[in-house]
C-alpha cells in the first residue's frame, strides 16, 4: 500500500485558507455537494484543463475539440440509456431521516470488548461515515468494539452484505433497525424549458458531456473533413443528483469532466484502447503525479457496463484509498448505434479504402478535472524540516507542482518594502507580467522575506525573484530562488524572462 | 449607421460548414436557445476567454479570479432579487399557440395600398419576425403595405405601443385577435436536489456569474490579503429559461459569461466606472472589432435596475442591429448589503486608514462571450475580389480575425501530396506544434494549393506555410504567406518558430 501525502482535513483546511476550494453558498450555510474555485484553485483547475487539451487536442494530429450544450435534446439520454438506467439504489432510515446508497452500505457482526456481539451497518462512501457507523454500534452494544478489525470486516469481509430491512441491519447513523427497502433513483437532475412544467418541455442537465460529441459525430467529420482514425475531445461540466456527495471534491453534485471520444475501425480498437491506457497514465506522471499512487486497475466482468467490451480505471491513492480518476473504456460502437436508431439519422462513416458505411468504435478516456485538480493538490503536499537559523530547524510545508500545474508561476519578493528597491522591484514585476504570457506573477511586499517564501511555498510557487540592495546599487541583478531545492541563484534582470521561461519549460 | 459586415444566415451557414457552431442535439431536431461550438467554435471562443482572462486578471495586480459554482444555495437569489423580479412578460395567442415577450410587441395602424387602413402588430425581437408580422397584416388587409415605413413606426414611431386584448391587437404570427393578457414569467430554471421534489430542495441554475462572486467576497479578502481597490473575474455558464430566443447564439438559454466585480471605495466608485468603461472599450478594439460597430450607450433613466447608480451598454452592430455586448455597471453597494441582510453575515471591508467596517462599492462590467464570440465572427468576415490568374478576378471569403482570436494560427501545406515534400512537411508540422504552445497548427495536403489557402482564408488562418521542392531541394526555406496582405516570403526552416511567435505578437 503507498502512503497517503496528507489527510484530507488538512488539505480542506489548506484549500480554504489559501484561497483555491471554498464550501459553495458557505454565507448561507453551504450548498451540498458544490464547491466554488478561489483565485488559486481557478488557476490550479485551469492549468489543468489546459494541460489535458494540450496533450489530447493540440499537439495531436488526430483530435480536434469540442463544446457542446449541457441541455440537451431529452431524446438523447433516452438513447444513451440514461433515462432507463442511470440509477443509484437508495435507503431511507425512517427513525433519523438520514439516506445512503445502498450500494454504500454493509453490514456485519462484530465482537464487543464485553466478549458478546453486536451487528453494525457502515456506509463505507467515505472514512468519516465508515467510524460514525461504528460508533453507532458500540453505543447500541454498551461496549467498545475492535474498530480496526471491523473496518476491515466491514469493508472487505465475508460476512459484509448489503444491508436492508430483511437483515434487521441498524441504521449507520442512529444505529436504529429502521431502514427502508432500497428503491431506485435516477441521478440526472430534471429542469423544464419555457414557462409551463410540462412533460414535453422537460429536460435534464446532461449527466456527461459524453453524448454531446456522439450526436456530434457527422457534423464533426463533415465540417473538418476527418478520416478514421480520430478523436474529438470535450471539457465541460457535468450534474449527477449524488444520494451522498463527499470526500471534499471527489464526489460532488456539479463536476467538471474532460473526455475524449476516439473513433476507430473495428477490430482496431483493442490496440487504441492499449494506446489511450497508456497516454494517460503517462499524462499524470508527466505532470508529477507519483506514480507509486497511481495505478490502472481492469474492471471485472460483473463491474463492466452493459455496452463496455473493456475499462480499466486510473485510480489515485486519495486519503481515504484507491478512488477513480479517470476510466478508459471501449465502449464499442454502443453510442453512434444507439443514436441512429432513436434519431433515424445517418451517423456512419463511408470508409474510403472499403467503400462501405461503417459504425466506428469508440475508446473513451473520460477524467475528472475536479478529481485531477484535488489529486494534484493532494500529491503536492510535503512537509519538511528545513534550517531556520542559529541551528534549529523548522517544518516547512511546500506544494511541489510542476511548473505547468502550478497556480502562481513566479513571485517578486523585494527584500523590503523600500523606497529604494519598490521601483525597481516594481520595474520587474511589470516586465514579467508582460514577458510571461497566460501566468499568474505575484508582487508581495509584506512582512519578512522569510515568512514571504514560506507563503509561496505553501501554494506551490516554483520560482521567486528576491530584488535587494545589491540589484538597485551594483549588479542589476535578482536572486532567483528555487522552491524544491531552495537554491538561490543571481541572474541579471535582462536576462530574467528568457531564464524563467527556460526553467518553467515553456521552450520545448 | 455603420454597415453590417455579412448577414445573419449568411454566417450560420459558414459556421455549421466550417465547425465553428452546430445546433444543439441537431439529430433529434434540435434543442432550442442551446449551441453547439464545432472544432474551430471551441477554439475561437477558448481564444476570446482567455484573451479576456490575461487583459483583465492576468495582466492586472488589482485582480483575481474565481470559478464558483452554478448551483447555489436558493437563499442567494432572494437576496439578490431574482427570485421576486427576473420576470419577463409573456403574451400568447389563443389561436395559434405561439408566444411572445410583451416588451418586443408593438401595434399600430398602416396604410395599404388600397388606401385603406389595417391593424398590424410585430415581434421586434428579429428582423425576420418584424417582416412576419408585417405580412400576416397585409394578407389580413388582403393589400399590399408599405413595409419600409410600416417598419419604422412599428419600430419606433410615436404610434408603437405594447399589445394586449384591450388594443385589439393581432397576432403577429396568425393575425388572429386572440392574445391573452401580459402575465409575468421567472426566467430561473430550477430543479430539485435530492430525490424528493419539494420546495426545500428547489434550487436555481444561476442566471448570472456575479452573485456568485459576491457571497466569495469576504472568503477572498481573507484568503488573498486583498485591500481595495480590487476586482474578483469570474467565467462561466449562466442559464435563463428565455421566451423567444433568437438571432442565432445571441440570445440564448444556456451560455457564458465573462463577469468582473470591482470593489472599490464608496466616493471613487465614479471615476473606476469611467475607467472601466474605457479599458473594455479598449479591449474589443484592440483584439480587431471595427470601432464603427461599436458603441458605448448610457441606459436612459427609465431602463436602469433599480439598485444601479448608471449603466452603459456596449453595444455592437449586429445583422439586427445595435445589441448588447456587455453592460458596465455601477452596482453600488446594492449586492453585499442585501447579503449581508440575508445571510447575516459580515460582508464588510476592513479599512485600515480610516479603522472603519465599510461595505465597498461596486463596478460590474459584464460581458457575454458567446456574444463576443458572434460579434468577431461577423466583425471579421470580408469577402474580397482577388486576383485568379489570366487577368480575371474571383472572390474570396476571408476572416480577418486578430492572430489571438483566430481558431487556427498556422497551417503547414506542401505544395502537393508528394513523397519529397511529405516528410519534410510533416517535420515543419512537428516543429511548430513543440514550438507554438497552445495554439492549432493544421496539416493540410488535400487538394490544389490554391483551394487550400482559400479554405485557411474562410477559417482565418492568419499564416499559411508552405513546403516546396526548392524547400527540400535547395534552400531548407519555407514561404510563408500572409492571410490578409496575402504576400508571400521565404523564412528558414530554422528561423520559422520564432518568427512566427513575433508575427503572432506573443513577445509583447
Amino acid at each position: 500500500m503507498p502512503e497517503a501525502s496528507v489527510s484530507m482535513d488538512k488539505i480542506v483546511s489548506l484549500a480554504k485558507r489559501r484561497g483555491f476550494i471554498f464550501q459553495s453558498s458557505e454565507v448561507y450555510g453551504g450548498q451540498g455537494g458544490a464547491w466554488d474555485y478561489g483565485p488559486l484553485g481557478v488557476e490550479l483547475k485551469n492549468n489543468l484543463k489546459r494541460a489535458w487539451w494540450r496533450a489530447n487536442v493540440l499537439q495531436r494530429p488526430d483530435m480536434v475539440g469540442l463544446d457542446a450544450a449541457i441541455l440537451m435534446h431529452p431524446r438523447t439520454w433516452e438513447a444513451s440509456g440514461h433515462v432507463g438506467h442511470f440509477t443509484d439504489p437508495m435507503i431511507d432510515c425512517r427513525s433519523c431521516k438520514h439516506r445512503f446508497r445502498a450500494d454504500h452500505l454493509v453490514s456485519g457482526v462484530a465482537p464487543t470488548a464485553k466478549g458478546g456481539t453486536v451487528r453494525f451497518s457502515v456506509d463505507r462512501g467515505t472514512e468519516a461515515q465508515v467510524l460514525e457507523g461504528l460508533r453507532a454500534a458500540a453505543k447500541k452494544a454498551g461496549s467498545s468494539i475492535d474498530e480496526a478489525e471491523v473496518r476491515v470486516a466491514a469493508l472487505h469481509g465475508p460476512d459484509a452484505h448489503l444491508v436492508g430491512p430483511s437483515t434487521n441491519a441498524p441504521c449507520p447513523t442512529c444505529g436504529e433497525v429502521a431502514l427502508t427497502e432500497p428503491r431506485m433513483f435516477n441521478l440526472m437532475f430534471k429542469t423544464f424549458v419555457g414557462p409551463v412544467e410540462e412533460a414535453a418541455a422537460q429536460v435534464y442537465l446532461r449527466p456527461e458531456t459524453a453524448q454531446g460529441i456522439f450526436v456530434n459525430f457527422a457534423n464533426v467529420v463533415t465540417s473538418m473533413r476527418r478520416k478514421l482514425p480520430f478523436g474529438i475531445a470535450q471539457i465541460g461540466k457535468a450534474f449527477r443528483n449524488e444520494i451522498t456527495p463527499g470526500n471534499f471534491t471527489f464526489r460532488s453534485r456539479e463536476f467538471e469532466q474532460m473526455e475524449i471520444e476516439f473513433f476507430c475501425k473495428p477490430g482496431t480498437d483493442d490496440e487504441w484502447h492499449q494506446r489511450w491506457m497508456a497516454d494517460r497514465m503517462a499524462w499524470y506522471t508527466n505532470l508529477g503525479i507519483d506514480p507509486s499512487r497511481l495505478r490502472l486497475r481492469p474492471h471485472d466482468p460483473d463491474e463492466l457496463a452493459h455496452y463496455a467490451k473493456g475499462t480499466s480505471d486510473i485510480e489515485y491513492f486519495f486519503p481515504m484509498g484507491w478512488s477513480e480518476l479517470e476510466g478508459v473504456a471501449n465502449r464499442t460502437d454502443y453510442d453512434l448505434k444507439q443514436h441512429i436508431e432513436f434519431s433515424g439519422q445517418s451517423l456512419t462513416y463511408f470508409d474510403d479504402e472499403t467503400s462501405e458505411h461503417i459504425v466506428p468504435y469508440v475508446i473513451e478516456p473520460s477524467a475528472g478535472a475536479d478529481r485531477a485538480a484535488l489529486a494534484f493538490l493532494l500529491d503536492a503536499y510535503h512537509e519538511e524540516e528545513v534550517p531556520a537559523g542559529e541551528g534549529k530547524t523548522e517544518t516547512r510545508v511546500v506544494l511541489k507542482f510542476h511548473p505547468d500545474v502550478a497556480p502562481v508561476k513566479v513571485a517578486v519578493l523585494p527584500l523590503s518594502r523600500n523606497e529604494k528597491l519598490t521601483p525597481t522591484a516594481q520595474a520587474v514585476y511589470a516586465s514579467l507580467l508582460k514577458g510571461l504570457r497566460d501566468c499568474v506573477v505575484q508582487y508581495d511586499d509584506s512582512q519578512s522575506i522569510g515568512r514571504r517564501y514560506r507563503r509561496q511555498d505553501e501554494i506551490g510557487t516554483p520560482y521567486c525573484v528576491t530584488v535587494d540592495f545589491e540589484t538597485v546599487e551594483s549588479d542589476q541583478a535578482v536572486t532567483l530562488r528555487d522552491r524544491d531545492s531552495m537554491t538561490q541563484e543571481r541572474v541579471a534582470i535582462a536576462d530574467l524572462v528568457p531564464a524563467l521561461r527556460q526553467k518553467l519549460g515553456w521552450d520545448g
